[in-house]
């Protein structure tokens, strides 16, 4: 009960940072704190067995920010982590701030030469690292770096408690002088590139963390399960959004679908994201089953199909369908269902949907533009590329000027994007950077493609990239994966197409067999692209910035 | 269906200050420009038996603005509106913004002699007036004030109407330069000091927006009646709240119980706020019924009696408590309920809901201080002074710097409220203002006086206040309406007080009867210690700042 715990002392509530009478600097880490003050015996993690309440996840990140101070963080020193979704990892993203440093939270599954290079570039001072994922940082010179290892065990014997247990529990004083600092560094997956530091500002990071609230449905009684990686794009925000609601954190380290369901139904998870992929393997799952209390899913990264509404709908999941790069905070447009939607077809409302949409509530509206940054007419035909402006747009390329000049060229984001803008204003993404294909001259629109293909009932993925040819420079192939208990053959799928694609469209060769895949469950179309490329020229570079 | 709207044109999307790439001024009119551009065939409004669409309150807010800026209107001319709860009064929220005006909303129920007094003090150039409260202006000299008439009929022949028509629908250029400029100006009700002009900001209406989307759990199908007036603090900051999420705004004139039982079967109302005499006076009508859907209910000015608390949730009725000034955009703090209070016994539920609680989101955590802006100890009975700060506090009194510089000494906001402090960081109002009673030297909150008196099943509400004494120099009384049904006695009352307050607290008469009320259902206790003290000294002039 509430009465039980000891009267406020003046460091918990006072502002982060006392400007004026009127005005507080927008922080993440005010959420936590609020969180902890008014619900603290709340449950606000649970990890396998380990349960921690809100008094107690504000304690661990304030010990975490104090440790830190004591081993001599300066403002503005990075602290590097790599770890899974983990308690630690939600520490550090209020325990970091809090301290006042820049959190750079690394992808673990990146290779170590990676890992080295973004450790490098960002100049990390700090870095803690689990101790799965040492191996990653074994082979690399970490003698400038303070290292605090995790077993991610909760015991005294794990060095990343006892680092804890040595530090003051207080609430750090704020070193937050204006709320568009930088909180975050986050490392594009650039492919052949090298990834490029997307800066967050602590405003940015409050306002996305309001808007997915809102966007998500987030309340109290919400329990949010991490199967979105937080190292990437800062877990979409959704450390400060699931705290700004005292709403349950459940972590797991890794995406086990068996393990989802077990969540679901012991835990009362209420939300989670990912990609279709991620939503694929938790509705193919054995266990899975219709809900009673009604689960949000955010899709992202592609649109979902009308077999995956229909069976996501089927167990009471409600589909919500975003779009965002890195360079966006995570998702910034959200389809705008219609009240009307709910009584079309299935394969209609399936349309609709695969619409990447409009803004985000504090995002300004998106546009799709020319090379000259004119608009394209709203057809649902003309592509163009996508780009965005606000407060939910990164601040800059973390030490690198010209990336950032050329990124906001002409005032706005440029995505690298395509995308064709409908008449009623939404957007619908073509292609993720360059991959569309080039055919003779013709853009086609590899997602279209794909689009035409998971629409056939056997299939439960696909990918289509462009391939060399003499003739057209390049002709469409599509990757296809069916469903386990399908059959389909090539010349089935290939008449599919016919009946729903401009024949210039339709693939040349099609491919059965699993995709290869991002850790957040992207396809990796460029791993596809080097195989069918090898030994020609041209392609694989253009494919360098697809996947940012 | 959403493809029938003509493509998007430019001005309506572009973001309406153009700062930086990543930073947008946060704006309240944005929030509508949003909601039309994405949701424009949504009902946004439904007034009796007109109903309009996103689109056209987004056309006929342009239409306002354009007009006022084609009727001279400068950027910071005050735009004042007598206006009940009606289309005109919701499109006064965006267009006069929109316009780069300060909208002043004129509280209905004042004198002619106060109306003339904001109208003089706060300079205002234009004045949007309703037909059935032109009364109140017709004594008054409007000679340097450009008036619209408005009839509310829709019509053609409505004034307000040709004014509309007159203007174009384009999207007006934003001359906002930074979110800390004024939006509005909102008097207090004073009792007989001058009203003061409080001034929101940008920034904070727009983050106390999506606080009261999240505190109220607002969404895209949800139906906001308003039976608060939308001239008592722009309405809690709901016309944007409710705005931000597209969701559907249902006007009243007045507020009628059958009205509102009518509305929330028909146009299936999910939410609406407003003092517990509101709420009373909704769940003892009739029709009052249980409802399929919940329906949320924000509860300010008293805490809900356990009685209210029983009685709304047979009906489905969630009461979330919360508290504010006209100084802090309304609410800013709400009652943290806890998972476990759920299992406590009604009265003890009752007694933990009737706690202030704790800050809004954007809100700073608030104090609770003695005379030296000393921390009171947080042991739920020493009362203070409860004082605010941060982003959703005014930005000061409208050209009164010294009022400003005494309600911000000391860098905080003081409310003039007193409460005391719970151990558990919840505050808990002891009085509004000067409403304590001072006998024998001894405090006695008539809040707590009057939580014990409505404790009793026979007693509807209650209000207590301190009458002149001889020896004691005030002694309690209390004023008591009961229950339609009910049949009580004085001496049962003073039996049951007995039972529940220490003896001096006791009130020393009891007078049965209804209670005297502002337009927003604040009981007016200034009415009833008018008469108690006529003839006395000293106790009307401390009363005449409690009632902000």
């Amino acid at each position: 009960m509430s009465e039980t715990i000891s009267p406020p002392t003046a460091p918990e509530w006072h502002p982060s940072t006392p400007s004026k009478v009127f005005r507080s600097e927008l922080n993440p880490v005010d959420l936590l704190r609020r969180a902890a003050y008014m619900y603290p015996d709340k449950v606000a993690v649970v990890h396998g067995t380990r349960r921690s309440s809100y008094r107690q996840l504000a304690e661990r990140s304030w010990r975490l920010a104090n440790g830190l101070r004591a081993a001599g963080l300066q403002k503005g020193d990075r602290v590097a982590v790599i770890l899974p979704n983990s308690p630690a990892m939600l520490e550090a993203h209020f325990g970091v701030p809090a301290a006042g440093g820049i959190l750079v939270s690394v992808n673990t599954r990146l290779a170590s030469a990676e890992v080295g290079y973004i450790l490098g570039h960002s100049g990390a001072r700090y870095l803690v690292v689990d101790q799965e994922l040492d191996p990653l940082v074994a082979p690399l010179d970490l003698s400038g770096l303070t290292v605090i290892r995790c077993a991610d065990t909760g015991t005294a014997e794990d060095p990343y408690e006892a680092f804890l247990a040595a530090a003051s529990a207080a609430v750090p004083e704020s070193w937050l002088e204006h709320e568009e600092e930088t909180i975050s560094v986050n490392y594009t997956s650039g492919t052949t590139g090298r990834p490029k530091g997307v800066q967050y500002t602590y405003r940015g990071a409050y306002l996305n963390a309001l808007n997915e609230v809102i966007v998500a449905g987030l309340s109290g009684d919400s329990a949010y399960l991490w199967t979105l990686p937080m190292f990437h794009c800062n877990g979409w925000c959704f450390p400060w959004a699931v705290t700004a609601v005292a709403a349950r954190h459940v972590t797991m380290r890794t995406v086990d679908p068996e393990r989802v369901w077990a969540l679901i139904d012991e835990e009362g998870v209420t939300h989670y994201n990912g990609a279709p992929t991620v939503h694929l393997m938790i509705i193919n799952q054995p266990r899975a089953h219709r809900v009673e209390r009604q689960v949000t899913a955010l899709v992202a990264a592609a649109p979902p199909s009308p077999t995956l509404l229909a069976a996501m709908g089927e167990l009471n999941f409600r589909v919500v369908h975003v779009y965002g790069l890195t360079e966006t905070y995570g998702p910034t447009t959200v389809c705008p269902e219609q009240e009307t939607w709910a009584e079309l077809a299935p394969d209609e409302r399936a349309k609709l949907l695969a619409r990447q949409g409009q803004a985000y509530i504090s995002s300004d509206l998106v546009r799709v533009v020319d090379e000259e940054m004119n608009d394209v007419p709203g057809d649902g035909e003309t592509m163009g590329e996508v780009i965005m402006r606000g407060n939910i747009v990164m601040s800059g390329y973390f030490q690198d000027d010209p990336a950032t000049e050329k990124a906001f060229r002409g005032g706005w984001f440029h995505s690298g994007d395509l995308a064709v803008w409908h008449p009623d204003g939404n957007i619908e993404l073509r292609d993720r950077g360059k991959d569309v294909i080039i055919s003779g001259g013709e853009n086609i629109s590899s997602i279209e493609v794909e689009q035409a293909i998971v629409a056939h009932p056997a299939v439960l993925e696909c990918a289509v990239i462009g391939i060399p040819h003499e003739r057209w420079g390049e002709r469409p192939k599509a990757f296809v994966t069916r469903r386990p208990d399908a059959a389909v053959t090539q010349e089935e799928i290939l008449a599919f197409c016919r009946e729903r694609l401009a024949g210039y469209k339709c693939p040349d060769a099609i491919e059965f067999g699993p995709l290869p895949k991002t850790s957040t469950g992207k396809v990796q179309k460029f791993v596809l692209r080097e195989r069918e490329w090898a030994g020609h020229e041209g392609r694989i570079g253009a494919a360098s910035s697809s996947n940012r």
